[in-house]
């Protein structure tokens, strides 16, 4: 594995005016057993700590100074995933100054670790055929700025110019980025991974930007804001660009977090467009007993229409008293479903599993 | 403008075991008149200060503190364009820590501030057609990793079917990404304005990672890698995967910095692959006049063959003198070519003129 060299190295970058020394510090250092050594140098500070989004909220790991100034220190074993961290240094909380693996957000940012499994797990790159994943730029009415959806085709799209594929929409959570589902969710090698395996049937994966209203942290007008834009500006222009299967059938919604409440929401209150509804961790739409009454009050048309509803969330997560409502009343109303109750936080390791298990049952024409 | 409220707000995050609290802190805030404020709240630091890409390497600007311990300072006006910076608190440079504008790097990361013109320069987004940008992920024979290759298409690619299109390979500087050409240098919205005013041919550009061996800051071994890889690997899946014109007269190879470095290299050293060949503020090849003694020897068959060479250096760049030199070694050797000596730093702000410049240089029949 990689050394822990504690000197300073001048750069080539040096001489074209660039940041002119580079620390060889090496942060974050994965070893074998999985267990993970984070560093900061840091000399003046008084306190460093570590907050990791395997760690329960608002706790923090204390790190420790060596003779040179540099803070660290060793947890684990993680689980195999890509996981977010970030450091407080005297209070003020960035990502690692060293690591280049950021994950984006809406507002701050943190850093990505990535912890390998061995043999690799299905959401790492194996050596199998990779889809494409596309950045679509354009102007959007009503949201006002020009932004990118994202957009995974499968392997062989490109070759397979009479096939029509069914369309995901995948939604992400709160202060996250159109990226967040293939940058650190990996959907795109998961997918390439069970079409691999023939476990998932190959699908286009849509990925837009959750914040439909300028980030500030409160989004109580964000949702209807998102649904606007994603049902008429973003699936219009992916059935205009790309080859897709055509109706409901075809056609699912997914999400994590506040994404999940978006798939709810948008997936129950349209079922003419959706077929396939799966919440993982979700934002449950608040007053759903009133507001998805007609779904509540005819479970035969409901079961009729929704061919997948799944519902998933981590038992250590503090959404999962909600969703496990929800289910409760999707029960007593007879409204057919899957409530996956798993070990688990409210984090990525949680959310590439569950899309693990959800591809394969994406249209299906037998799925419940 | 947006206001600077210095109080803290619990966000609807906190409901999940996200980060609990969000700093409602502003920064950067950009001004009317492109003055930009950069703001950190670090109440426990003794020293805190700025590097932005448009001051002179080896400098810092000094940020003061208020009495609730937020630093700041007003810089500018700015020119319009994406800017880099990082703070520097106690000794730590990291990314501005509420900014979620990253640039990515190979290692560590920093800020981006985003000045907009007015009207929009011809690297913002306009009200015009937009082409799409793909991460073509694929296992690589050369250099053992599975990576991302980037490629810009033009608008109207889809829909076009029997259209094809000449390629620009467009490389990017030490310690950058394969996204560094679009997320700071805005190629697909320069490409996206240039077309859509007729002032450059539609055409695929084609950006790759150009760290091919792992970075550690010295890359002696790494240009001989990265060409084998863009040469073996990427440009025969680009002209397989996409609608390419083919023939050296629908090539041309450009870069900045060790990116120049290598479209001179690879560039020039294969004159049966590209006929066009531009470097930005390149770090020249070593032992030149040696290394391409045929070109320099033969002018009459290097003009012919040689439809752009085009060589743009920054006065204020440290790497100026050394492209001058090479203007100087081409004249004396009758090789045409343009050497475009402007005001300006080691920088985007002069990368992405340069860009516009050159694009509606190539594929021309009646270049030079």
């Amino acid at each position: 594995m990689k050394t822990f060299i504690n000197i300073l190295l001048l750069t080539s970058a040096a001489a074209f005016g660039q940041a002119p020394r580079m620390d060889t510090l090496v942060s974050p250092e994965v070893q074998p057993d999985r267990r993970v050594t984070f560093r900061v140098r840091a000399p003046k500070a008084s306190e460093v700590s570590l907050f990791g989004d395997w760690m329960m909220p608002e706790t923090r790991q204390a790190m420790t100074r060596d003779e040179h100034g540099v803070w660290s220190v060793t947890v684990g074993p993680l689980e195999p995933g890509l996981a977010i961290y970030t450091f407080t240094v005297d209070g003020v909380t960035a990502p690692d100054p060293i690591n280049p693996r950021i994950k984006l957000r809406a507002r701050t940012s943190a850093s990505l670790v990535d912890v390998p499994g061995h043999p690799p797990e299905l959401w790492e790159a194996r050596d199998v055929p990779h889809g494409k994943v596309e950045a679509n730029w354009a102007k959007s009415k009503v949201t006002g700025d020009t932004r990118a959806y994202y957009v995974y085709t499968p392997p062989g799209f490109d070759s397979g110019r009479s096939v029509r594929y069914p369309v995901l929409y995948l939604l992400h959570g709160n202060n996250d980025t159109a990226a967040g589902w293939t940058d650190v969710g990996k959907a795109n090698f998961i997918l390439d991974n069970l079409i691999a395996e023939k476990k998932a049937l190959p699908m286009i994966v849509v990925m837009p930007w959750g914040h439909a209203v300028p980030y500030t942290g409160s989004q109580s007008n964000n949702t209807a804001t998102f649904e606007r834009y994603l049902l008429e500006e973003v699936m219009s222009a992916v059935e205009k660009k790309y080859r897709v299967a055509r109706g409901r059938e075809n056609r699912a919604i997914a999400g994590l977090s506040m994404g999940g409440g978006h798939a709810l929401q948008i997936g129950l209150g349209h079922p003419d467009l959706f077929s396939g509804v799966a919440a993982f961790s979700s934002a449950v739409p608040g007053n759903f007993e009133n507001r998805f009454k007609p779904l509540l009050d005819d479970p035969e048309e409901t079961n009729k229409k929704l061919k997948l509803l799944w519902i998933g969330c981590g038992r250590q997560d503090t959404a999962f008293e909600r969703n496990q409502k929800l289910s409760e009343l999707l029960t007593a109303h007879k409204v057919r479903h899957t409530f996956h109750a798993t070990e688990g936080l409210h984090n990525f390791a949680v959310w590439r599993r569950y899309l693990v298990e959800l591809a394969p049952l994406l249209f299906r024409k037998d799925t419940n």
